[in-house]
């Protein structure tokens, strides 16, 4: 496959000449991110399936990656697209496998692509075969295992287990292995918790390869991850890869788990002050819920950050000041409530950062990143994001 | 200026063969929600100036206008190029003016076009006082009245309104009028305190207005508006112009505060069944955050919609069936807690139309909208959306 060129570009100009809202990326606390995790499945002998997800863009996905083809994570056939069109041959579509896209999916192995997908259940299975039988390709799939009741999957042991896997060998379909997601790592906060998190969605997996082994299946991968348990796992005995998305930017639900410091926090939200209420105690910004995205992730947690906790250019938060308020394209700035802090002096045209609560849904309201290097204000170059499905 | 083609297309095909998930859009039901206001409003001989924030589509605005140019208000200087660009010239940008954006905005005047910025300070007035004198153009300018405390304006009787006002006169800017928006209506629910919450907007800009004539300021522009307000106003004396958006399509949030019925609500979102999970009472789809945003606008109100309404394809609603849970691509339908209602017979394959709760936020995920006429299945056109600033 031809690897195509990003349509990335240095458009020189520094972070208080960017029209706002516009979304940065400091690409020193990125490429800290990625090696952090890099290096600590390195010590694991397991390898790392970075799910790009979060980053839709090939200069992350480089970053990662300097010569493809992966392995990586997608969430959409779009990405999954995407990615082949640059050069990554070795992608999982992490999301279970809605029959009608599989001849879509399976396009993408025609032209050598090895795109594994994901299902639980012996009609996926059967339609993904039907779909290889027409368009003469192998297809391959992982069997989704449900290790905390998050979401989807089969429950180890669950005789479905074989019965997808028999379908799977009847209709002439590679069974790469089984996957899982500890999707409720989200919710836990302490070490503790989360090496659990990452000892039961690794002994699920396990099991279940183990259940399939039993019945004369191969399952080669043994797929597990998210970030919270990709940082905390203290053993990965029978794993073979290990997936996580939102560790390369990090963002303020991470931090509230206890993942990542406040300064690990690579993408943030350019914004101009528009307004001032000082009787009221509030600053308006131009970034509101589009720039910023619904996402309240941190309302559930012990701090709640509200719509994101607001930064001065370089990238250092102002004590207890939060984007309290959003609306479509306005932000209203205040400070937490109960802190003794005071509201900082930012006159009109005044430029903040907001962390923002969620990565992966802040980043997916632009349409590119503008990079800078730590605390320098030069923007170095614009990454363009892809989206839809 | 030269009007051009949108890159509307008549794609054939119906519901259950578009990729999901993807944005419906219910033509009918869109038209008569623009008649209603539309008649409404002339019963009070006053103009309506369409909030296309929440459209961001040309084929949207010429259902409003089949000939431009407007009245429209927009909520970034991209929409305004935007539909600049397709033929409306009387346009408001009805956020705050950064004092960076003002030359963007003038070069718009500099084309003919008649953009007017909003803004509430002195600085905001200099900034774009020296704007319109660099570029040699006369900028329009309207002071944002606060009518109910919910964002930003100036208070009805603040001496700064005079004074904002003086230095638009001083730096040579035409003072077009007021604005306000009683963003508070949105957590109203009864006629009578809408109805008050629209004589209270009403009252603020009228009194603005004539505080500013007082001062011997023309001040021809009274400008009110949300989509409860709209509907509920009982007097509009002294008004000229009143601004609704989401009104167009509806959503849960309007439905919640008693607007619009649930068959008034045009935007929906297409999904596919992709799990599963009886035990539990979940049937999982392919539409999660990302095709549904994060809004949980209902969640404040009487009746939590959770992410969304889940109807079949002809959009009647399955009795209390909602989306319970929503991760990056994947949405959890469950039945509402509490109610007798079964979880519908549904499977691998089946879809769904899922209402919003804010459709602003749920369109703003997508690059089009996939056009049907009531209860047919078939697409009649694709509209694509605009997005960024």
């Amino acid at each position: 496959m031809q690897r195509e060129r990003s349509a990335a570009s240095a458009p020189g100009g520094a972070l208080h000449e960017l029209e706002t809202p516009a979304l940065v990326l400091d690409l020193h606390r990125m490429e800290r991110n990625i090696a952090r995790l890099r290096d600590r499945l390195a010590g694991f002998g397991v390898a790392l399936r970075p799910h790009l997800k979060t980053a839709k863009s090939v200069d992350v996905a480089r970053r990662l990656y300097p010569d493809a083809p992966g392995p990586i994570t997608v969430s959409t056939l779009a990405e999954a697209e995407y990615f082949a069109g640059h050069g990554f041959s070795d992608i999982t579509y992490a999301v279970g496998l809605a029959p009608g896209k599989a001849a879509r999916a399976l396009r993408l192995r025609g032209q050598g692509i090895d795109l594994k997908v994901v299902l639980d259940t012996v009609d996926q299975a059967r339609a993904l075969a039907a779909g290889g039988a027409a368009l003469g390709v192998t297809p391959a799939a992982l069997i989704e295992i449900d290790s905390d009741g998050h979401r989807g999957g089969l429950v180890p042991g669950d005789p479905a287990i074989g019965e997808v896997a028999a379908a799977l060998r009847a209709g002439g379909v590679t069974l790469a292995g089984v996957l899982t997601h500890a999707g409720e790592s989200y919710g836990l906060r302490t070490p503790q918790a989360l090496a659990e998190a990452a000892e039961g969605e690794r002994a699920a997996a396990v099991a279940a390869a183990e259940q399939l082994r039993a019945l004369s299946h191969a399952c080669p991968v043994v797929s597990v991850g998210s970030t919270p348990t990709a940082h905390f796992a203290r053993n990965l005995d029978g794993v073979t890869e290990v997936r996580a998305g939102v560790y390369v930017f990090f963002d303020l639900v991470m931090h509230g788990i206890g993942v990542c410091g406040l300064d690990d926090i690579a993408a943030s939200v350019l914004a101009t002050v528009i307004g001032r209420k000082p009787e009221k105690g509030w600053i308006l910004v131009d970034a509101g819920w589009m720039a910023l995205s619904r996402d309240r992730g941190t309302a559930s947690q012990a701090v709640d950050q509200r719509y994101g906790l607001v930064c001065d250019l370089e990238g250092r938060p102002y004590p207890d000041l939060l984007v309290a308020e959003a609306s479509q394209e306005h932000g209203i700035l205040a400070i937490r409530a109960g802190s003794g802090e005071r509201l900082p002096d930012l006159p009109i045209g005044a430029r903040v950062r907001i962390l923002p609560n969620h990565a992966c849904a802040t980043a997916a309201q632009h349409e590119a990143y503008h990079v800078v290097r730590g605390a320098s204000p030069d923007v170095a170059a614009r990454w363009p994001r892809m989206r839809g499905w």
